[in-house]
């Protein structure tokens, strides 16, 4: 978990406005949930792995010979997802049938931290609740594109697979059902950990040679075909037919256009409560994601009665900043100091002036310092250079006595004397 | 803790926006910290009363048998002062000698809820690190009101007074220096529990009937007066003389001119750093206040070697939130709807071509929603008026056969037909 000083406060703000701006730019509204949920909100919800990363919180007052189950029932959230699921359980009546939300907020992991991954995060997410149209799934990657291209990204690929298309391979590969969530979660690896890697869990899984050796030299070949069409169309014929989820896939193709899509069958993703179509977008210098997200049509049954369908995507804030930061695409502007000018105090006595001065050009717009102490004025001016601050106003004894203000350019070093009234104007030219 | 649903976010950046504006026109640069504190960083910085309130995140993988202190090593963090001055310590040779930052993020504190109290809060915080003149305070002060009345506050009063102030009023009382602590902490509740409970707390502690009536009786007379001159000076009597604290207070009334501020010798504030002058915000129709803060000379150097002084202010997002409601003071089109238009989808084969025209308006500023899947257009329009979206575009077989667009205005309920790239135009008007 890191601090972010002024500058990188900035960064983050720069791409944050960014993606505000695009997804109230398509309707979706924002959300805010509290950092601790219930634990048992939260359990049972991410899969094995993600359970064991989940913070949780002591409990106060409670004896302590208990087992652990008993020590904690709050925990720091994992995701976004979850606790909106929640919350639509929660406040149905409150919400539109078609409830179009952002939330962009910190979510924590007890994980290792790696190049762009911290334990404290902030995730950018937007969902749609309520329909089961790959409308929305389209809509979705062409947000996500969208924000994408605004911060200057021109080569990302938003990778598209369908887990239930997932579920068929694995059928076809001789994988029963029992075992396929298993398997899913190797697969998901297969990026981090290779073929070789993966078909070593599949065995220690209990999965056979053979369904290993069927599925990953599917996902092999298919890695080769260049047209998201002909991948299909392999899919196809490996789970013996046009599936209801080939049907979806090709569907979210159609109504998104030509673009940045690629069909990827490798691609599993680790959360459990996917149903459907599931994204991951990537770039080439960074190995993990930018972000990614899926079609969880089961989870929000599972907080009320109802089953309401949704899908969501959810970007990376540190990752995206990571890459910028690395291509030097954030604006150079962004590095410049905290005000426009900075009011000198002469004296003790003149103090007071120097605040009204201050108070007066930050009517007119200024963001104007005061420095905080009487000090020789050398050391005042030399402060605004170190900070980066363009311009200095001086109000010695002569200027008071006249009601002028001397301004002080830190880059030419000219000075001008001027009225008080005039300052403001004088400093915007 | 609570679930912001559309329209709290949305007052909650109204009252941000013009908080972090305004700061920001002081020079104020933004910083943001961890959630999760180390649970020594936060343990002896708040008093007997906070350090009980503080949530503590249960360790991983840890055998049971523990005692409490090492179940836990990290914590939420209580306040955004203490995490400061961890930062001011730890990056001393990042940051500039006279450090000017804001903070706007949540904490957390297992308090009892209460009206405009919750567990999970957001502070804004504003603190200038690295100078002991009472510009600062002033400055402080200055920044804070000019917030509120922008928020649109005009009844609002800055309690001002001094914790050295404080301790030589106690020690005119009889109170001994070991005791004074424990008199603070029981007169900070005079607001609370009222003098009778105040005399039986101070009591309860083991502090003298005569002392109690002493320090409560020069509150109750100092409380009578209406000018800070004749407070102060009456307060100079009672210690015996004019201070260094009652000097400070005379600078800071004398720097931060005519305005908002009135000397209240019964103010304490709960936490334990504050060594200088303390500030509360106070409304007549809330108990308890809008924020407060203090100058806290010793805090940084808990953290680093070098001893840094400092003082902040930090407003309560909510409470201002919950006056500012009450009162009907949010302009009223925070409540509006979610986006400018919506773009209706006719047929199956027809959605891309309304995704298609939802894509160019919103290139042209648009905030565009598309009905997420295919539907009876009556019912399409019918949730376009549920949720406060005044027009709805069309596009039947006729319209794209014509390339051309309908809009139907919600209100009015006409109609128009207009050619697609003519759209936003005739949207804007």
């Amino acid at each position: 978990m890191r601090d972010f000083l002024p500058v990188d406060v900035r960064k983050r703000r720069f791409v944050i406005d960014i993606v505000r701006e695009v997804y109230e730019s398509f309707g979706f509204e924002p959300l805010e949930t509290p950092a601790v949920e219930n634990l048992d909100t939260l359990m049972g919800k991410y899969g094995e792995e993600g359970s064991q990363l989940v913070f949780k919180i002591l409990k106060r007052g409670e004896k302590l010979d208990l087992s652990e189950s008993e020590l904690a029932d709050l925990a720091l959230r994992y995701d976004l997802t979850v606790p909106l699921a929640r919350v639509v359980a929660n406040h149905r009546n409150d919400l539109p049938k078609f409830f179009k939300r952002y939330q962009i907020q910190p979510v924590w992991r007890a994980d290792r931290p790696a190049k762009g991954r911290f334990r404290e995060f902030y995730q950018c997410d937007v969902d749609a609740i309520g329909s089961t149209s790959m409308i929305v799934e389209a809509e979705l990657c062409s947000a996500v594109s969208r924000i994408l291209e605004r911060l200057g990204f021109d080569d990302f690929t938003i990778r598209l697979n369908h887990r239930e298309l997932l579920r068929e391979m694995l059928g076809a590969a001789g994988i029963s059902v029992p075992s396929q969530t298993d398997a899913l979660v190797a697969i998901d690896k297969l990026d981090k950990i290779g073929v070789d890697g993966v078909k070593k869990e599949l065995s220690e899984r209990g999965i056979s040679g053979e369904s290993a050796d069927s599925i990953l030299g599917f996902i092999a070949e298919v890695s080769l075909k260049k047209g998201n069409e002909e991948i299909l169309s392999a899919a196809g014929s490996f789970i013996g037919g046009e599936s209801d989820a080939v049907k979806e896939l090709k569907e979210i193709l159609a109504l998104s256009g030509a673009g940045k899509i690629r069909i990827d069958p490798s691609l599993a993703r680790g959360l459990s409560y996917y149903t459907g179509a599931i994204f991951e977008i990537s770039v080439p210098d960074l190995a993990g994601s930018l972000g990614g997200g899926g079609r969880y049509d089961g989870l929000i049954g599972m907080f009320g009665k109802d089953q309401i369908p949704a899908c969501g995507f959810s970007l990376g804030l540190e990752r995206i900043i990571v890459v910028m930061d690395e291509r030097g695409m954030f604006p150079t502007d962004i590095e410049n100091g905290s005000a426009d000018v900075m009011v000198a105090v002469w004296s003790e006595e003149s103090a007071s002036e120097s605040i009204a001065v201050a108070e007066s050009l930050r009517g007119a717009g200024l963001r104007v310092l005061v420095y905080p102490e009487v000090d020789k004025l050398g050391k005042q001016f030399k402060y605004a250079s170190q900070i980066g601050i363009p311009k200095v106003c001086v109000l010695g004894e002569s200027e008071i006595a006249e009601g002028t203000v001397t301004i002080k350019d830190m880059e030419s070093g000219d000075q001008v004397t001027v009225k008080r009234a005039e300052a403001a104007a004088s400093l915007a030219r």
